[in-house]
Order: structure tokens, then C-alpha cells, then sequence
């Protein structure tokens, strides 16, 4: 067992309070894990000297800077940020450290994470629900005599029809051109691959047909094709285990980040094709990857998966990055009234997509709903399970466009609205990815108004992310630094002065972190945060409104995209993103696009549950509802004009 | 009125027989019209000098040979071969002329050919069954706005479903690319382009759509592959009318005139590539020539027709030729136990076979049986309305392979039988292919046995071509110069004599005709046509004998291929090819292959009841038959062993 794997137990003092942590762990990420409070701005490069800690017992490695006096470092002061746990040790937060409030010590509040969504293949199998959309059989057919001298075709399609019950099988000329070799290659044993239809009356499709016995290898292949990244996983038909996984950036992204700037350069000259070749080639490189890296199937002895053995792709994205995918013109879809080519697509090739597979390999795209409620939120739908719980749920994907689906397995209503990229580090002074460097939890010193930033990675500080601005927003409101209008109330203190953009908050000074200026964050900041999270409050209160509802009625709220797994559930209710209910009731759903599309790889069935759960999507365009912008109007505060709908808030602030 | 158009009265002395024929019309071909015979060897190159007649009242233009003397030509004789009707005459033809026996002058039996089956278009609308495979339809849509701000593809499709009742409805990614523009181009007028099911439970192909209006642009072709040539026609789908006809040989011919030599060559490497090639360059070249020459279309603006608007092509031929354009693999074939590829071919693209025909295009491939019933006699079933007749039929035909189906609208039986090619001219002596100078009837003076030869194009005597050949056996058997085995009965005439392969019956000397020796007839050209017309005939009789039937219950016949149309009825039936029907209920159905294309092109409840047909027809494999050698060994004799079932052979026999 590796030094890393093991586990130390360390207690905190004053506090008393233990926990155990990784071998490796900072001493600062351990203290935040323990809900205690270190001031430390610099954000874990030992440069701003102010999370010093006092090591009662046992030792760590590092831990010593400049800042630290040999005397200090003597006496056991150690930096916490830079202070790595290899064996249990005892350590007091020294006052000055420390988090206090009127004399008391106060806990950093737990961060409530959404519970994943875990989809589980084998409930899948258990339900019956897994049935893949193509299917390989082998059969032995008699050899043709005097007696029997039918055509190689019919002989083919009654040995199908005798062994199973596939009697309308249409093909095309590529296959039939391949059977009379291949019936004779081994004796008239061959394997076909058929895809099934997803409607009982239709007629199956005879894929392909291989000489020999070969119903072991039947692979498929579903894909997320993101705006700002494409992921792909490769599947074993048979078993609907994951084989491999992978994903890289969409290239695109050097055409801009948003979907708005990839149409606009797809509306120039050879723009559209580049878009499609730039986005195939990535798909391409992901295959080529998978392959490389997926285990030879179980009990095989014919070697590694190839290529010509892929026989199916589902693929979801929104509607823009379908439109690109499929050389679609997707120019309306960013002009009012905002109209896209197509929202369902027809099955077609996956070749004919410029995807290096097989002639054969059919591919399907996930249906949209509008031009803004894409492939890949009918595919979240699907893969969180909302289209077959009886829970009345929030669905909610939160981007530069938040998607928004409300309902059950009944009804489904949804919307898109537009929250501009302060989710993910855009429009905010120092905002940034969540790379790392990047802020992404905070808490206070009450007292002092010290920071305790937390980056990732643990490296300096170099810029705020999405989650810590939700953090930070919501921390400064809840102690009163911010008013509901998330103007700073007017305190006196070092950290807190007047900038260009209004007032602003400092989490980290210059020469204590790794930007080349004071990290800050100013009321124009505050302002952008506050509209986005309106304009996602309000289209969920306008959604709820057309069906006749409230948010109190909501049962369950579903967080889809890359931003819902790192969105604290508190945070976001003390501002006011989400609406106030049970954490338990939130869960996380990962990559739903992609688990939607995986699902749609292993099952007929969810294909055909697809179909009904599109026609089941309302879609309503905000931007048409008259009382949307009363809403919008009623939701640019912290929490909201309406208090009521937000009881904990209050109580968390009188706390505090 | 020019001069070839206007008529003459033609008497005939001493016979006093008047016939009206067209002016610049040869005597002897008008006297043959008249039922008499002139003695005429050469065919038409007044060589022999055999042919002379006495003008009586009028003039011929020419007439006069090195064979006519000066004085007898002053007396009014002239060379009826060579002597055109150009106005009202009388001509005595002398007794050394014609054709006499014990003194009275007998008269050339007429020859009966096969009525012609036409194919009514307007019988077909009458009856509902006009409903052509791909429809054009215009729609108005409504223009996008914000309250309607659907896909483009669910406005088109929601357009379609209102206008009629065209729901389920499917389309490929090229159509979906071009949706978007075609609706803007012309304020969303559009004309769509559907491929209707045949089965009204399946779904529409939405093939094409164009901005505007072109619902009266709607094309589509047939065409019949045959070994030797290949025909194909342009049709107006919206009037079911036939704009263009063309028709070449199959430039196959250039590897074989038959079949097998056909598939020997596609066995060989790049073989069946070159096979595919020449046909499919013979088709195109066709449909070019055709676009040529077909007229623009009534009420039409848009000019001549364009190789886009073709939407449909129908295609039927044997099953080699049908494998060969489809690049099966034919081998199979020809080799026991004979097992095509497919009977079956599944809809396609037309391009996909290689024509150039737009994208959309799509090709039908009529149906086959077996490796040697193929789509062509399939087709001919249905261009012969076989298929929906009450009246028990037997269908025919004769080539190289006869095929015979027998049945009606309940039940089709179907075999196919090798013939050799002795009714193309093969395997005979002086036989050759019917073109100019082939001697294709005859008739004999029953006393000197001089031969009346009338060639095709009245050129001088080349050989003898399939109908030339039936007539000559018929009549040199019927006379009494053949015996029931086809061996010549021991006559002393200077026309018959001891030759190489048996006795033989000179038609043409060798300075009479065009060819560098006598033209004859000798008892192993006559075996070979016996055993020809004896495999067709035990075809006949053993596949009505599997089916509980006998000669005597067909109530019809049904002629089809080229030589169809030039057997003459009663020549076939003394020897005993057909069986002995009243000449009346033979029906000629010219090319039944390409008609049966057309009518599938026309009507999709034609397509269906293909299918129908297909399912109906079973098969026999003759070879497989115990009783088909019995059938065989009593049919190599004219008529056959069992006179019984030829009652008028014995008849007529006995009268000349």
C-alpha cells in the first residue's frame, strides 16, 4: 500500500475536532474539510504567510516560508497551505488564523454537493429495458442442392426467419453483394448483423453479413458532443459495458466559445464544411483512441476491437452542434424567431457524417426541441431518468444558456434562457476556467474579513471560477458584506475599498498569489453574477407559472453539465440560483447528454421512450411571456424580492 | 400525298386474285400477300430468273435481268423479285412459275402471327391502378415568426400532413441540407418530391424538394436489359405517357451472345466490373439520347427535361443481366444446381448503380424466379396482364432459353428450358440473325418443289433466320419431303441431295444468292431445330403434367421475346413447337420485359401485385422432372409421337 493511499487521522484545536484525511492532503484542505476556518489568501503558495498553524504533535513535510521565522518554525508554526499530512498529527488554529465571531469560533458551513445520479446497467438489464438497437446472429443454413437451388438472399433471410423471427429484413447492395462469398468462406456458417427496428411494424435492416461464427463482437459507440468539449465512450453490445472512454476539447473552440460565434463563422464561405470536418475529425481522433485503448473482448481470440466492427453510434449535442455535425446551415438559429433546420434526424450512415466507420454502421442523432433546448438536454432528460419518475422535477443545465425542463413522467415542459458566461469564469474582472489556480471555495473570518481561498490544484491563486464566485457571492452576503441589491454595505475594512467598477472586495493581493494584480471582486461583478442567476430563477418560475405551478411544489431538482457537480447547494440557494428545497432532493447527473446517448446505444426500448418524451416536451420561448421579465426583474437581488420563497436564507444569515 | 403512300389494286391471273398494296411494293411480295406462290430462289436480286410473271394491263418499275431476254421482255415479261408496284396492274403468273399440284394451283398457306397485345393506358386509369410511385406536391407554408417558430423540416412536414395524408414520412441527410434554402428562396412555396409506399403501412420517402412550383415536372424511365439489346423509355409520370423511346444492343454482346459466356467473362479478374459498365454506359447513353429527343412537356415554360427531374427508373431483365448491372457475382448460375444471388433486390438508388441519374433517383429491379426465370419474364406476366387473366395460359418465351409459365390469376407455374439457338439462326448451317437478306418465309411448288424465298429487305439470299427456318421444316414436312423424324423421304429432285451432314434440300444456288455457296437445309440443321422445338414442347407438356393439367385445357397463349412476334402460328404448331390452339387465342405481346417495367413505373399497385406474382409462381427445375425425358424423347419428331394432340397437323398434311 502506497504512502498515498493511506489515511491519517488529524485533530484540530481548539476545536477538538478530528478528521481523516489522505496521506498527501494539504493542512489547509484538510481544516476546510473540517469545516474549520484558515485565513489564507495566497491560495496555497506560502507567500501571504497568514495560515499558520501550530503543530502539537507529530510533524509534517513542508510547511516552512519566508514568512515563517526560524524561531516560529522552532516553536512548530507551521504554513498550512503548504504543509502535506504524512502521519497523524495534532494542530491548533491559532486565534489569528482562525475564524471567530464575538469570541466564538464558527464552522465554515458544509458544502452540499448534488448526490450523483449513478445509472445502473444492471436495473437496466433487470427491467428488460436493454435490448441494442442491432443485434448479430449466427446461423448455419443448409448447403443449396438439386433439390434446394434457392437464391443465396432467400436462403439467408428464411435461415433468419427459422432461427428467429425476422421475416421483413430489407438490405442494400453493398451487403448483397457481399453474401454469396461470404455464405461459402465457412461452409454456410455466417454471422449478420441486423438492426432492429425501434418500431415492431418496421423492417429490420440486414447490416452486414461476415463469414464464420462471430456473434461475440458487436460494438457501438454513443458521443456528448459538447460546445466546449466532445466525449465518446465505446460499448460491448452484448454485455452494454463501457469498453473505453475518452474526450478531447472541440476544436471549434478556436472559432470562438460560444455556439453564437461558431455559427457566425460557419455563415462564411467553406465555414459551414470546416465546422463539420473540424468536429468529425475530433469524433475521429476520439475512436481511434478507444480502440487503442479497449481491452480485447472477453473469451476472443480474434484480437483487439477494429473498426469494422462498430456497427451503431448515437450521438446527442445541442441543436447548433448537431446542425454543424450534419452540415446543416444553422444561421436562424441565432436570428429571430430563432428557427433550426431540423430537431429530429432522420437514421441515417454514420459515414456519410464523415465518420471513419464502417459502410455499415448506422449512426442516430438525439432529437432537439428548439434551438436552444438541444439533443443534449432530451438526452439528460433521459439519461437522469426524469422522463420515468412520478417526482415533479427541476431538469436544469446550467451554461451560458441554462437549459430548463420541468415535469415527469407525464408531462415535460422546458425553456432556454440566456445567463451569459459568469457561470463559467466569463464576464467577471478575475474570472476564469475552473483550472487550475482558480478560486473555487471560500470562506470568512467574520471578524477580520480574511479570506480562506481555496484554488485548484492548491496552486497560487491566479483568478475566481464559476463555483467560487457562487461561494463567494453567497459568503459575503450571508455575513452582511453584501446588501440584497449585492452592493457592499458600508464597512470599514482593509479588504474592502472603492475600484473602477465600484466597490470591491480583495481575496488576494498582488504579492501573494500568482496574478499580477490584486484579485478582487467588484459590484460590476456582482451585478453580472446576480443577473445570470436571475435570468435561471426566472425562467424557472416563469416555466412553473405557464404549467400552473410553484416552486414549492417542486419535488426534485436534477443538475446536468459540467458546472452542476461543483455547484454548492447552499450557496446557490442563499443567492438565489436555485430555488430553496431539501439538498437531499438534488441530484447530479454528470454528463447526462453523453449517458443519455449510451443509453440510446443499448436500448430499443429508451429509443422508442425517446420519441414519446420529445412529444411530450412543451416548449415555451421566455423571451414571448409577458410576466418573464417581471420575474426577471423580481430575481436580480439576493436572494429575490420575494423572501418567502427563500425562508432558509434569512435564517442563515441571522445566524451568522 | 407522296407516292410510297398511295395503294394499288393488284389481279393476279390466272387466279383472278386482286390484292391493294402501297406503292413501290415488289410483285412477288404483293403475290405472296395474295397467297400465291412464285417460284424465286435468289430473294430479290433477279439472279435466278425463276420469278418471271406477264404483265397483262399496266407497268413495273424495272423488272428486267440478264435473265430476261430482249423479246420476252418487250412480250411483258418481267423479274417479279425485282419489279415495283407503282400503279394498277394485272399480271399472269405462268405455269412454270407458280405453284401447282396435279394440274389446279394450290395456294401459299396464310400465314398467321400472334394479335398483338396492347397495352391500354387509359384502361389502367380507368380501372384506379394509374398511381405512379413518386408524386410531386406544392405546398404554401406559412412563414416563421415568433409565435411559430418551428424546425423548417417540422413546417415542411406539418405542410405535407395538412395538404394530405402523408404523416410517416422519412428523408436522408442530402434533402435535409437542402430544406432551409429551398423554403427562403421562393417565400416558402416549395414542390416536394415523395416516393410513396407500396405499402400504405410503411413510410413515405420524401426524395427532393425545390423552391417553387414544378408539380408538372415529374419523370421517370423503364427499362428491359436484354442479352441482346436494350430498350428503355421515358415516361411523364403525371400523364402515364411515353415521351421517348431508344433502344440499343447490349454491348455485352462483344464477350458472347448468350448468357453463359457472359458470366464465364464476369468470373474472370475486373470481369463483372466490365460487365457492369457496358450495361450501365448503354443505359446512360440511352437516357441522354432519350432526354434529347423527348419533347418539353405540355404547358411547360421551363424547357426540355432535365436528367434531375427523373425521379424513378424500373428496370427488368434475366437474371444474369439483372445480376451483372448489380455486380452480383453470376457464376453460381451456370453451374448446377444453379443458385442466383437474389431473386429479390431491395429498392436502391440509381446511382448506386452507376447511372447518371440524380441522387435521389430510385431504381426498382423487377423480381426473378430463379437463375433462369428471371425479372424479364416476371415482368412479361405483368406486361401481358398473365397475372389477372381467368383464362389457363401458357406463356412463352423463345429464345436461346424458353421460359413457360403456365396459369392465370389464381396460380402461375414456371420452368425454363435450354432451346440452343437454333431460332436465332445458330447451330444451323446457312442460319443466321433475322437482318437483310435472311430468308424469313417460303413456300414450295409441291410438284418441282421450287422454292418461293422472300428474304428480309427483299436483298439477295444470305442464310435463313428462326421464322424462315419454322416456315421451311413446316412446309417440307407438310409436303411430304420430310418424314416425322426430320429425315428427308427418298424424293428425286435436283433441289435435294446427298451432303455432307445427311441429305439436304437446296433453297438457293450458289450464283442465285448473296452468298459464296448453296444455301441448304440439311438433316442435322434439322435435328438441331427439332430438338430445339422438342425441349420447348416437353417443357410445355411436363410443367402441365406437374400442375394435373393437358394440352388441351390451355385457353390462351401468349407470345413474347422478338421472335414472337414472327412465328408463324401454324408453322409452329405443325411442327409441333406450340401446342395446336385456334390461332385466335394466340397473343403477341411484343417486348412483355420492358412493358411490364413501364406499367411498374406507372402504379405502385402494379408493384405490389409483383410481389403478389412473385409469391404465386413456383418454380420447376425440368431436369429434376423424371417424366421430362419421356416428354423430351416424344417431342423430337414433327409433330410429336402423339399425334392426337396435333389433329390439324395430320389434317392439313393430308389436304396438300
Amino acid at each position: 500500500m502506497s504512502d498515498t493511499q493511506s489515511k491519517y487521522t488529524i485533530t484540530f484545536l481548539p476545536a477538538n475536532r478530528s478528521i481523516r484525511v489522505h496521506a498527501g492532503s494539504s493542512l489547509i484542505k484538510a481544516a476546510r474539510k473540517a469545516g474549520l476556518h484558515i485565513n489564507a489568501s495566497c491560495g496555497g503558495a506560502g507567500v501571504c504567510g497568514k495560515c499558520r498553524v501550530l503543530l502539537e504533535s507529530g510533524e509534517v513535510r513542508g510547511g516552512r516560508s519566508e514568512k515563517l521565522s526560524a524561531e516560529d518554525y522552532a516553536r512548530g508554526y507551521r504554513q498550512a497551505c503548504i504543509a502535506e499530512i504524512h502521519e497523524e498529527i495534532t494542530v491548533r488554529i491559532p486565534e489569528e488564523s482562525g475564524r471567530q465571531k464575538g469570541g466564538l469560533s464558527t464552522d465554515i458551513p458544509p458544502r452540499h454537493h448534488a448526490r450523483m445520479h449513478i445509472f445502473d446497467m444492471e436495473d437496466l438489464k433487470k427491467e428488460g429495458i436493454f435490448y441494442p438497437p442491432v443485434e448479430k446472429v449466427c446461423l448455419e443454413l443448409s448447403r443449396p442442392d438439386v433439390h434446394d437451388n434457392r437464391a443465396d438472399v432467400g436462403r439467408l433471410i428464411q435461415g433468419l426467419a427459422d432461427q428467429m423471427d425476422r421475416h421483413r429484413l430489407v438490405t442494400g447492395l453493398t451487403v448483397l453483394r457481399k453474401i454469396r462469398r461470404a455464405l461459402r468462406e465457412n461452409d454456410f456458417l455466417v454471422t449478420v448483423t441486423i438492426e432492429l427496428p425501434v418500431n415492431a411494424m418496421s423492417k429490420s435492416h440486414l447490416l452486414n453479413i461476415q463469414p464464420g461464427r462471430w456473434t461475440h463482437r458487436n460494438f457501438g459507440l454513443a458521443f456528448d458532443i459538447g460546445t466546449t468539449t466532445v466525449y465518446g465512450v465505446l460499448i460491448d453490445l452484448n454485455s452494454g459495458n463501457i469498453l473505453a472512454k475518452d474526450s478531447c476539447y472541440n476544436p471549434q473552440m478556436s472559432y470562438g466559445e460560444d455556439v453564437i460565434s461558431r455559427i457566425i463563422h460557419a455563415e462564411k464561405p467553406r465555414g459551414l464544411a470546416m465546422m463539420h470536418e473540424l468536429v468529425t475529425d475530433a469524433m475521429n481522433e476520439i475512436i481511434t483512441k478507444m480502440l487503442k485503448t479497449a481491452p480485447p473482448p472477453p473469451n476472443s481470440s480474434h484480437g483487439p476491437i477494429t473498426r469494422d466492427e462498430i456497427n451503431s453510434i448515437t450521438i446527442a449535442g445541442n441543436t447548433t452542434m448537431t446542425h454543424l455535425l450534419l452540415e446543416l446551415e444553422p444561421d436562424n438559429i441565432r436570428r429571430s424567431p430563432y428557427v433550426p433546420v431540423s430537431t429530429f434526424f432522420p437514421p441515417m450512415r454514420a459515414e456519410d457524417l464523415g465518420l471513419t466507420l464502417p459502410h455499415h454502421c448506422v449512426a442516430l442523432l438525439y432529437p432537439a426541441i428548439s434551438s436552444y433546448v438541444g439533443g443534449d438536454i432530451v438526452a439528460g432528460v433521459m439519461g437522469s431518468g426524469m422522463y420515468r419518475t412520478e417526482l415533479l422535477t427541476l431538469f436544469i443545465d446550467v451554461g451560458t444558456n441554462a437549459e430548463i425542463v420541468i415535469g415527469n413522467k407525464e408531462w415535460l415542459a422546458c425553456a432556454a434562457c440566456s445567463a451569459g458566461p459568469a457561470f463559467e469564469g466569463g464576464g467577471i474582472t478575475h474570472g476564469m476556467r475552473a483550472v487550475e489556480g482558480a478560486i473555487s471555495d471560500f470562506s470568512i473570518n467574520p471578524e477580520t474579513l480574511e479570506p480562506m481561498n481555496v484554488t485548484v490544484g492548491e496552486k497560487p491563486a491566479l483568478g475566481i471560477c464559476g463555483s467560487g464566485l457562487l461561494i463567494l457571492v453567497a459568503t459575503l452576503f450571508e455575513h452582511g458584506v453584501l446588501n440584497q441589491s449585492g452592493k457592499f454595505n458600508a464597512i470599514d475594512n482593509p479588504r474592502i475599498r472603492e475600484g473602477r467598477n465600484g466597490r470591491e472586495y480583495v481575496l488576494a493581493w498582488k504579492d501573494e498569489c500568482a496574478a499580477d494584480h490584486d484579485i478582487a471582486i467588484n459590484e460590476v461583478d456582482i451585478n453580472n453574477f446576480i443577473r445570470a442567476k436571475g435570468a435561471i430563477f426566472a425562467g424557472i418560475t416563469t416555466l412553473l407559472e405557464l404549467v400552473g405551478l410553484q416552486v414549492s411544489d417542486l419535488e426534485q431538482i436534477i443538475l446536468a453539465g459540467g458546472f452542476g457537480s461543483f455547484i454548492d447547494l447552499d450557496s446557490a440557494m442563499t443567492v438565489g440560483l436555485l430555488p430553496e428545497v431539501d439538498p437531499d432532493k438534488v441530484l447530479y447527473v454528470g454528463n447526462g447528454s453523453l449517458m443519455g446517448a449510451w443509453m440510446s446505444e443499448l436500448s430499443n426500448h429508451i429509443r422508442k421512450d425517446v420519441v414519446e418524451v420529445v412529444r411530450k416536451m412543451t416548449s415555451f420561448e421566455l423571451s414571448e411571456v409577458p410576466s418573464f421579465k417581471d420575474q426577471y426583474v423580481a430575481s436580480i437581488f439576493l436572494p429575490h424580492t420575494d423572501l418567502s420563497l427563500f425562508p432558509k436564507v434569512e435564517q442563515r444569515r441571522t445566524l451568522r
